[in-house]
């Protein structure tokens, strides 16, 4: 298994590849650019005595938190996202939260497994990254391999229970034209966070100084683009955090859940 | 009839009714505002000879030249746009070109009407704002009663014959949730300019000073706003006069056809 380094992992072809090789621990890394075309999730994983109260948190942001499936409690498969899919070990890594802290980054939380875990998946800007790139529109932190700039908002979430906070924007700098394309393509696409929220002045918003993202890498906006702004789903593990729920799984960041769904079926049309 | 002022056709409820105000001379000013919800044209009449390559640079510059229906050679009529409609006396101002000079802005051409001559209707960009203001989206000099910004950019058309030349854009300002949200409405009416072509950066396509635009009136562009620019279809007659052909009618800018189909009609979905 040492010798099977993530490097040799691009080869996956599909999502149950890939999550085959999450559960043997072979795949424990970041899942970027992994089984190309094929849908990939973040998790959060809650006690049902939460679940319900992070359902209306979701519906209320769907932006941030744009849900592609629900578990029932205690099940550990989503058949909507894959076959032979195991929501305990099928992520290439998990973050364990105790009251709002992570405390465990692990390959696998069936250790951890309750028959009251209802587990949320919800959409990542990987699939609407994919349909851009596919549209020849260039994005710089891809083609520069660094993570994409993501940067707390002053955007008020609608509250629900304990969860609530600001928006967690993710930005990428494009030329006028690209940003209408952009707009258009990810229109189609309101599961994996839909249309931007934002783009120009990023002042409005309260990002001052776009040099400094509070997650992810600095990318250079150039004299003749835009930044544009999508709502991130960073936004749902930041508001779990804060939230300070005893017991709380999620995806590590990045180390996402791959699926059986095609990118293209995410689309609205 | 001269008691009749254009103020009081504003309740005219249909295409029809404001089509026969205008083939009786009682509608003869612009008619912004008139008949709403119903589709208004811009015309091009050339002789057959001419048509053919006209229609060859509308097909090559669609955004700018949107394509509603092309009447048959010498045909008044089109049934496409609606029922008991003159070519040659419903638009509320004709004006009539000769060798690319404008010499003559009649209220109708019907003494002027050749066997060869073919109708193009072009969209017009009231249908999208109709749908913007439904929509909540604020347009400024709607607000303030003014004509669009209107400017020649550098963007340069695919030339077709005689007809070449820069693209002229409607310029107004939004705010960035607003610009968005104008491109995804916009995106659903191909046939009227569809989605912005341009926004920020006026100078990226030729634009050096947004308080002077080549046509229309001045619109001020406030600080948390972006200016967005769309394909005009000022652009055909624009390059229709510098063509210099011996011979063309449009209408009169601002006094376009009014026709019986809904605005709604010309979205795509």
């Amino acid at each position: 298994v040492d010798t099977l380094s993530s490097d040799r992992a691009t080869s996956y072809k599909s999502g149950i590849e890939a999550r085959h090789a999450a559960r043997q621990e072979i795949l424990t890394g970041p899942t970027a650019g992994f089984a190309a075309g094929y849908v990939q999730a973040n998790l959060v994983i809650l006690p049902q005595a939460d679940a319900a109260t992070f359902l209306r948190f979701c519906l209320a942001n769907p932006r941030p938190c744009p849900l592609l499936a629900v578990s029932e409690p205690g099940e550990r498969t989503l058949a909507k996202l894959g076959q032979d899919l195991d929501l305990a070990r099928d992520a290439s890594r998990y973050r364990v939260f105790r009251y709002g802290d992570a405390v465990e980054e692990p390959l696998a939380v069936d250790h951890l497994w309750r028959d009251d875990l209802v587990t949320f998946a919800l959409g990542c800007s990987f699939t609407f990254e994919h349909a851009l790139l596919a549209d020849g529109i260039p994005l710089r932190h891809v083609a520069s391999g660094r993570n994409v700039a993501m940067y707390r908002s002053n955007i008020l979430l609608e509250p629900a229970g304990p969860f609530s906070g600001e928006m967690v924007v993710s930005m990428r700098p494009l030329r006028p034209a690209d940003a209408i394309r952009a707009i258009q393509i990810c229109t189609r696409y309101p599961s994996v966070h839909g249309a931007p929220i934002h783009l120009g002045h990023p002042a409005a918003i309260g990002i001052h100084d776009l040099a400094q993202p509070d997650f992810g890498d600095p990318v250079p906006v150039e004299a003749d683009e835009l930044p544009v702004f999508w709502a991130c789903g960073v936004t749902p593990q930041h508001s779990l955090e804060s939230a300070g729920l005893p017991f709380a799984i999620t995806h590590s960041p990045g180390h996402m859940l791959i699926t059986d769904l095609r990118d293209t079926q995410l689309a609205l049309m």
